[in-house]
């Protein structure tokens, strides 16, 4: 086991991420507001030994009301609940630093790494468009370059409130009525652009020292935030050449902040459209994109790329699409959207249809076998350290994988039989970080 | 079980709310942060049939580290396990209205109402102190009726987006792919002095509509407020004729707001330090009391009531304290601190003894027996429909009220020996509200 080893995060979505997965046969609709399903799901998850379980969220309803199936839970919240069903897997939920104050998310997700025993990741969202902004006492959202700044501070700021007690600060002697070290309790006294906060945090030092830092934006200002703040990235890449790409370019920003490329952990999606043979794949993948409502389709589209297409033919073309310079809304989704269609020619019913699986993300239609060699293709090519899983059908999907697709990858000595830590950061092999606040270690 | 019943609350805190809990022998101070602490409290208060367990909050580190031994989650992730671990009891965790976002807050709520299947309640506080507002971008606090002001419009946002999808919103239709009607999901369109929110809310509809509105101010601020919004309402009061008082009070203004007086349920707080006999009993409170370390002691009182005391000698009587309209912090608690130490002439040390099993609540003393005459007499005054219990040693004081004075309280026909109900407004005997955006109901 002295090989690198493959890491595999289950991306959980309500009855799957295929946008019709809800009309579909094979998934119980009503689960989608049942607390017991996502335990279920972690659960499985679990069994296969991933390194955690995620999920998305946002500050507003997307799109079209009528044709979606969205979760209803607040992530911080689904997950503690989470964390009571399960014992070793991970638990990141997206948090947004556009419309929250980092003492109270500083606050819940350390209150999350106590609960679950050093298992929270912090998935960090800047939030893009208007009508999230106008949730929150705005008319409009904040440019991309701003958005990432104040983000940046944020992030700042929360690790300073994670730091601001130290390890050892906790004494407890009932006798002498000490309970804490106050020489080891620090004010962090923040005085930024965006935040003025004295601290400390209203929590002790967590199992992980910091809950893992994740990102998921892939424009040039993500990639320098993830250079610099991010433990694991996720992201949407359609071609192998293009992940490694990302892959190349994203390590070698490390460096530059002081950081090894072994501190970082890339996570493209995956949709694994499962069958025992390449027929029965395709039929399934077939049977949910006919499911799709393109008016339902459209609308998420337009949320996606934050370009109208709503009076667009579906039987034409798209039409050519602005320079990303002009997009204020998630960047490299859209370039990924623009080139993908430009690329293959496709009509917008085309586009629907090739979007529906995974929002962008590669949809991988096929065998056990063949998706167990798509993982270690992108894996051993340098394209991936490992996987964010997003099955189309769930749980059927997530069960088909930890069932048919883990037992593969660990034939083939990629991924490991059974846990080997407790954290999540154990799992992801990343260090514990010191608190800044904390004395030099001796020489 | 047509007479008028008893409601109890068990307030949950840390190993006691004795504030020399944690160095008692009969706890364990490690239990603090243990997350299955808290779920055996909720347990043990469910065996009793409690209505509902509390988690109070603040958003700052309160008083002296070093002798401080306070909970370090946050309350909505904490009760979200507790959840896993119980069926029946209701939840109530303390949010701030002071600095946070009535969309993120509503979310949060409307998630810990479904994870619970209804059992969700919303302990509101304004939050007073220059110390908090510090950890949000501020140097000092606004004033108290500012503070309630804000409060007022932020639950008026928070109760609109719990109405936002109305309860028959979700169609759930796979064969033709409605899963909701739009007509029924409603942007709620606020513009006001502090908040300025579009809506809908990304949360369906909760099993309870609303989450149980509480709150624990008493000054007149407070109970103005109350009246207006609370179904339940925390309150420390030192003596019988003061709680008739503000009993009568309260409710007395309810009709000003269209409300009837059993749309309100009066908790005041009840420390019950118990004993198999009034000796027993007494030894206990004595040991507790002299577990105080007095630093410790005048900080957190000096939090209390926004005066400070630290160079004020322990043996030597209060000074006259300012009138209360020159306080900016809790006014009802800096009042009722205030006559008490005056009431009784009581120097510095004595009042901290007198505060330290309750920080201001009534500290009763006795057998099983006592407390349960003191409650009845209480209950059956119109001084209380029920009880905030506050057990000194946690979790051993609530299995001795539990075992010891809820089945005297049953033999009486004052309490409940089983659930009726499912919900915690069920527990409460409140009516679910219905959407304001629902059509009115035939005649």
């Amino acid at each position: 086991m002295t090989e690198r080893q493959l890491h595999l995060n289950a991306f959980l979505m309500g009855v799957g991420h295929h946008e019709a997965a809800w009309r579909h046969p094979r998934t119980d609709p009503s689960a989608v507001e049942d607390v017991r399903h996502y335990q279920r799901l972690a659960q499985i998850a679990e069994r296969g030994a991933f390194d955690s379980v995620f999920l998305a969220d946002g500050v507003q309803v997307f799109g079209d009301v009528r044709h979606s199936a969205a979760s209803r839970f607040e992530p911080l919240t689904l997950l503690s609940a989470v964390a009571q069903a399960t014992s070793r897997i991970g638990l990141i939920a997206t948090a947004s630093t556009g419309f929250s104050e980092p003492y109270n998310l500083a606050r819940a997700f350390a209150s999350l790494d106590h609960i679950s025993g050093g298992r929270a990741g912090w998935n960090i969202v800047t939030t893009a468009g208007d009508r999230a902004a106008q949730n929150f006492n705005r008319d409009a959202n904040a440019e991309h370059a701003q958005r990432y700044r104040r983000a940046a501070e944020f992030v700042d700021v929360v690790t300073a409130l994670w730091d601001s007690w130290e390890d050892d600060a906790l004494v407890v002697d009932p006798a002498s009525g000490v309970f804490a070290d106050p020489a080891k309790v620090h004010e962090i006294n923040h005085r930024g652009t965006f935040f003025q906060v004295r601290g400390p945090l209203n929590a002790t030092r967590t199992p992980q020292g910091h809950p893992l830092l994740v990102q998921a934006g892939s424009s040039e200002d993500g990639k320098d935030f993830a250079a610099r703040h991010a433990e694991a990235v996720f992201t949407a890449q359609q071609t192998f050449a293009e992940a490694v790409a990302f892959y190349r370019d994203l390590k070698g920003r490390l460096a530059d902040h002081g950081r090894t490329p072994d501190q970082l952990v890339v996570l493209p999606g995956i949709v694994p459209v499962l069958g025992s043979t390449e027929q029965e794949a395709r039929r399934l993948s077939d049977e949910l994109d006919d499911l799709i409502v393109p008016t339902r389709a459209v609308a998420q589209l337009t949320d996606l790329i934050g370009i109208d297409l709503t009076d667009h033919p579906l039987d034409e073309r798209l039409p050519k699409l602005p320079p990303v310079t002009r997009v204020n809304g998630a960047k490299s989704r859209f370039e990924l959207v623009r080139d993908l269609a430009e690329r293959e020619g496709l009509t917008l019913r085309q586009l629907l249809r090739r979007l529906g699986g995974g929002r962008g993300h590669q949809v991988v239609v096929g065998t056990p076998e063949s998706i167990a060699d798509h993982v270690e293709t992108w894996f051993r090519g340098q394209a991936a350290d490992g996987f964010n899983v997003m099955p189309p059908l769930l749980p059927s999907g997530l069960e088909e994988f930890v069932d048919h697709v883990v037992p593969l990858l660990r034939r083939r000595g990629l991924f490991r039989t059974e846990y080997t830590g407790t954290t999540l950061r154990e799992h992801y092999g990343l260090a514990r970080p010191r608190s800044r606040f904390a004395a030099p270690l001796p020489v």
